[in-house]
């Protein structure tokens, strides 16, 4: 038997005439319908019938998409130890960014509300984890996750609490793990296709306070958005600008200017670097430390740059790096002519890499180190230019490596006894971001509008004059008849005029409306299709056989 | 298609070779077998697949349990804001008992994670509703809720985190609340005979900081239980000490005592009152507060007795009370004679209610105020005698009446436009709790035993020689078949010899096992029921129909 079906004339909220404006925004529409609530504690919402239903589904589709891949689900709890987070690190790390929340037991235990979880993963697969025959092992978790955000916005985009569909793999090794990272961005890829997201496009990004290593963002386009990217206006190749290897357009008067790093190394040891690049562009401290192997890239102290290269900052130039490191970026690599700033009064021009007054020459060798940006030429394509466009994100994959595991003492065995520390990686779905973006983006002037697999029920069924006792009996004999076929069901029972109750089965936006109207024989009913609005007539017993559910 | 089956032999945590012993206790053999594990959180639980697989049923079925009755699901959230607690007074009143889980934000936001819902309900209620027409309302939820226990025990039993599966009826006036409190135990009963626990019987009970209204508690009986209760020992009649209407064995020589209380009513005024009751007995505020219509009953604070009785403590006798209220337990009404202690040294002896020397006569009438106790007669069946028993509290309803509807300022509108508070009534189902219960009393010396609807998977498959291709062919048949018919699996697919894997299959206790073997003819397989121990033969083809999966 399938879910309970749905009755307006009981539903909660109370289902109201005119309730709605198909105008508003989605979040005022989520609410006026009676989706999602507010609470009076900013960022944080409660989840009303119709939303819990969409969200329910949103869940069970992320989580077959995982487990049908072979991932085991589980649920960690949302206390977690302060202790827990210390041996990772990141107590401190994100006590400083100002996102946890934390609580103090009665006995004096500090704990978190669980944000993410990589510590508690880390931690249940030390204590079960022995040899390499235990690997890979992929979990996965739908739970709430919580995060002190410091101007929560946007309704259920960005808010104190919601639900992630996270996940976390433990590999023997780098190629495992890499493995088990596209088993995540399939698994996350899958689900946000099973949720109805068409144009979902993947972009490399950066990992925060997650992860140093790799991470790949799944994204779709929307106004909503908080992620800003570029997108092609040709061939809509698209991406994140500290990625993407846009090419900058040529300059009349290019000034080359010298950017001072600090490379820190897997081991810890940290030496200075400099980048050379033209000077209206920013460097990619991603793409500098993918070509120097660097595990982190922070820019140099100014007070430091005396001793490396001699002189002051915003006098540095390509000539006083000969005792450092030096990326050329390949804005300047191939220049004839170009300006340099090197301590005179204003700008030293027409100066060349091939020599010139009391310049030797250079060899620079062209390295993509400058962020993409509006205006530059696609990579991909050659033909087409980049765009600014907003972006929603809403799944993340990361690359972890030992970033965890190590800290926390994760280990096992191989074939010889020798112990070793597992590679991971780790994903997160916005659940309730996935919600509200369904609702944003599939909406039209009418109202909401839900794919099947997503909608709080599949059919929605206005019943015309039910104060007939033929009109009821009528109702339920349909009610009985799908559910028996497994489908799920909202029921507008109320005593109201004809068009009001039409009107509100648009606002609702659930795939399939059945309209029961005393005007029609007995056997028969009206089908619409909320989507192409299209009506046919059908004996009862012919759905949804008749009348595909997707 | 059913749920994404689970494969033994990529289980988290891997299944180990004789992993769990079977005489272990009920929470041990719950982590061993990987339905759950401890965090380093006291009394905070991840649950594992198998565990999860477990809860989530559990959940199912009290949620339809409430659905079908009419119950609207919603979810609110775990942060709740300490405004929203000083509403209804309670901000104070769990701080005080310390059984508050806080949070600041950065932005100095008091939040408490959720204990319970009564204020988020009642405030989600007075958003929404406005006139008797939206009424009664009816919400159920399913979230996980959070307790600073001091002494955390028991494992599932008694968690600082667990799940609650709660209710909350908002009615116009107090029948509409007795009809919804009704309703309440209707469906935590339906709920829990859904889970399988036989035995379920209810007991009025005491509301703690929850109500001050009659409550019923839904119980069973077992060791494990933290509630004390009595069972007569001749027709098993059973409740609450407070509630329960045992006779006392009569005694050779009584001593009758007179305590002292002060009675608060409805409108706020205190006064005092005497109950006048047999010296071995206890008083049952419960008892009393229905007795006098007080909605709290405290003791007399001993300064106040010379005021009220001309008296101290320990010397007032019966004939000290005519300016007081003064109830007369039915343990002191019909004595002959007895000993009162009035000052004098030593008590005073063969005193009668119908006048002794320097005593008037008094009429006693018989009213039930004492707590029943071991050994008391039976009030049900008169021929038996009570015995203290454990039991297991597994849910709770509460009739709140305006308890939180009146200082949060709920109302709605009669049909003259006249505001009214609404009545409410609550309660809770302890869904982690009936976890840990069911497996704790469904349980024999060689494992778990899972009844079908709240089993893991339907079908344990144990898969003999699975390194044999055809083997792996007929499991993936089998398995196509059982998913297309909508059976949960579980299969034992690991390579370890056919004892291994009977006993843990045994010690998982799935209520139906397949066996499958390389000497079977090839579309046959070997059925066993973990409750009959029964063994057969059937073709794949006729499973489930052959054999009920109940």
């Amino acid at each position: 038997m399938s879910e309970t079906p749905l009755y307006a004339s009981r539903l909660f909220p109370p289902v109201r005439r005119r309730a709605a404006d198909a105008s508003a925004s989605t979040m005022n529409l989520l609410e006026s319908l009676g989706y999602v609530a507010r609470t009076d504690a900013t960022g944080v919402f409660t989840l009303l019938p119709l939303g819990l239903r969409v969200h329910d589904r949103l869940v069970r589709i992320a989580r077959t998409a995982f487990e049908e891949r072979g991932a085991n689900t589980v649920a960690f709890p949302t206390l977690q130890s302060r202790s827990l987070w210390e041996q990772s690190g990141r107590w401190e790390v994100y006590q400083s960014e100002g996102a946890l929340l934390t609580s103090t037991s009665r006995g004096g235990e500090q704990m978190c509300l669980a944000p993410t979880s990589e510590e508690i993963a880390s931690a249940t697969v030390r204590e079960h984890v022995r040899s390499h025959r235990d690997l890979p092992v992929r979990l996965f978790l739908s739970t709430s996750k919580f995060r002190d955000e410091i101007a929560p916005r946007g309704g259920l985009m960005r808010g104190r609490e919601f639900t992630m569909a996270d996940a976390y793999t433990f590999d023997t090794d780098p190629q495992g793990m890499r493995t088990s990272a596209s088993f995540l961005n399939d698994a996350c890829r899958a689900a946000l296709v099973g949720m109805g997201l068409t144009g979902v496009f993947q972009a490399a990004a950066d990992g925060g306070s997650i992860s140093a290593g790799p991470t790949t963002e799944h994204l779709v386009l929307g106004d909503t958005g908080q992620s800003s990217i570029l997108v092609c206006d040709h061939c809509g190749h698209r991406g994140d600008h500290a990625i993407l290897g846009g090419r900058p357009v040529p300059q009349s008067d290019p000034v080359v200017n010298v950017i001072a790093f600090a490379l820190t190394a897997h081991d810890g040891t940290t030496t200075p670097a400099a980048v050379v690049i033209r000077s209206d562009l920013q460097v990619s401290p991603r793409k500098l430390a993918a070509a120097s192997g660097a595990a982190r890239v922070a820019l140099l102290e100014p007070a430091h740059l005396p001793e490396h290269f001699g002189k002051e900052a915003g006098t540095i130039t390509p000539w006083d790096c000969t005792g450092t490191a030096t990326f050329f970026d390949e804005s300047v690599a191939h220049l004839d002519t170009f300006a340099i700033s090197d301590g005179a009064t204003g700008l030293r021009r027409n100066v060349t890499w091939s020599g010139t007054k009391d310049l030797a020459a250079l060899s620079p060798t062209a390295v993509n180190l400058h962020r993409a940006a509006e205006g530059m030429k696609c990579s991909h394509c050659e033909d087409g230019h980049y765009r600014e466009a907003r972006a929603i994100e809403l799944a993340h994959v990361f690359e972890l490596g030992t970033q965890y595991a190590a800290p926390m003492n994760l280990s096992f065995t191989d074939e010889h006894g020798t112990a070793h520390t597992p590679y991971s990686a780790c994903s997160g779905i916005g659940i309730t971001r996935c919600l509200q973006t369904l609702a944003d983006l599939h909406r039209d002037n009418a109202g909401l509008r839900w794919k099947p697999d997503t909608a709080p029920a599949d059919f929605h069924i206005t019943v015309l004059r039910p104060d007939l006792p033929a009109m009821r009996e009528r109702t339920e004999r349909v009610v009985q008849h799908l559910r028996g076929r497994g489908a799920a069901l909202f029921i507008d029972d109320r005593h109201e005029p004809a068009g009001e109750k039409f009107r509100y089965a648009s606002l609702l936006g659930l795939p399939h409306r059945l309209v029961l109207s005393p005007q029609q024989q007995d056997d028969e009913v009206e089908l619409v299709n909320r989507w192409t609005t299209r009506t046919s007539r059908a004996p009862i017993s012919q759905i949804p056989d008749t009348w595909s559910l997707h």
